[in-house]
């Protein structure tokens, strides 16, 4: 099997940080998306979005979304669990994954191609949206905080995927200047503890 | 326990229609999104979001997000399976049901919420944005005609979650104009299989 990535991206890191959390090793093939070459015909047949991360079994079979690929892994390798054992505890993973996504990763990406225009050769940029997302990614690190304040990991006690994804939308929040501030403390004693993962490094 | 909702929103009927497969019944507790019932101290403690649909079990625990929701149900009691049972069926589900959310349901959404104007009692509609958002998801209407082509249902040759949250989208597309044309003929085939299913009513 292989994973075709882009190794600056922000969703191919989360795969490869959950890889390395279960010792799993697959052999990546990078993919230029800037030059465009996730858009060829090729890789539209691999997935008809034209995004990568995509994950290619043996059998041509092809799983794309991050989240797909982290499931497919999961269900193969269970040890250590990073999408929860019990139906509580796969709900409530699955519930900040997905807010996690949504309502901060999502919005930093949002942000990142409408006021930059870095992909305006495949997309209409419309600043004024990107600079509304970006307010909503900011707002989000309140809700973290908050979390964080009752909980060592965003979806519990244990670290899980969730944690993958916003350690990984944090770092990419720089590029677009959105940023912990000094009343950050209960996220900043999070994102000290999940970068210091020797996963972190993937 | 019991789920916060409000009957007349497509995510909502997404986890009724799940739960209608399923034959599981559970109390319904409506919600009034347009008067903002949903943003009160009480429901963001149960979702920090402030967004329904919401599963509330009896020990108070809360699980917010559709998908999240239903991963509950299908871990509880994992038969009819609807988010499949090998790894390779769970991955490839979870890609459609992925790719339907953000590239259809989630573009539905957004060109609804900015150019109406519904919600601008608490957010910043751009306009500009949400017709963008709705040629997104208009294009996205061939992506699913090709794989209805090849594949009697979304993620492959059995119904699953994806068939669901992709009808409940089509519907709520109305709204805003968005249907198919004469052209889509594998899912308008598609559509009147799954329509006629008995959990489209519920």
């Amino acid at each position: 099997m292989k994973i075709y990535e882009t190794k600056t991206a922000p969703n191919p890191r989360r795969v490869r940080m959950f890889l390395a959390e279960k010792g799993i090793n697959v052999e990546y093939v990078q993919v230029d998306i800037q030059k465009g070459e996730n858009l060829s015909a090729e890789m539209r047949a691999k997935n008809p979005l034209g995004k990568i991360p995509i994950l290619e079994l043996d059998d041509g079979t092809c799983i794309a979304e991050t989240d797909a690929i982290c499931t497919y892994f999961e269900a193969l390798q269970p040890e250590p669990p990073l999408m929860g054992t019990t139906p509580v505890e796969k709900a409530t993973i699955s519930m900040w994954q997905r807010q996690v996504e949504f309502a901060f990763m999502m919005q930093i990406g949002m942000c990142f191609q409408h006021t930059t225009g870095y992909f305006k050769d495949r997309m209409t940029p419309v600043p004024e949206y990107g600079k509304e997302a970006g307010i909503n990614a900011t707002k989000y690190l309140n809700i973290l905080e908050r979390r964080l304040g009752v909980k060592e990991y965003i979806a519990g006690d244990t670290f899980s995927i969730a944690d993958i994804t916003a350690l990984c939308a944090m770092d990419f929040a720089r590029v677009v200047k959105i940023r912990m501030t000094d009343d950050h403390v209960n996220l900043a004693r999070w994102y000290e503890s999940v970068s210091n993962r020797a996963s972190a490094k993937a």
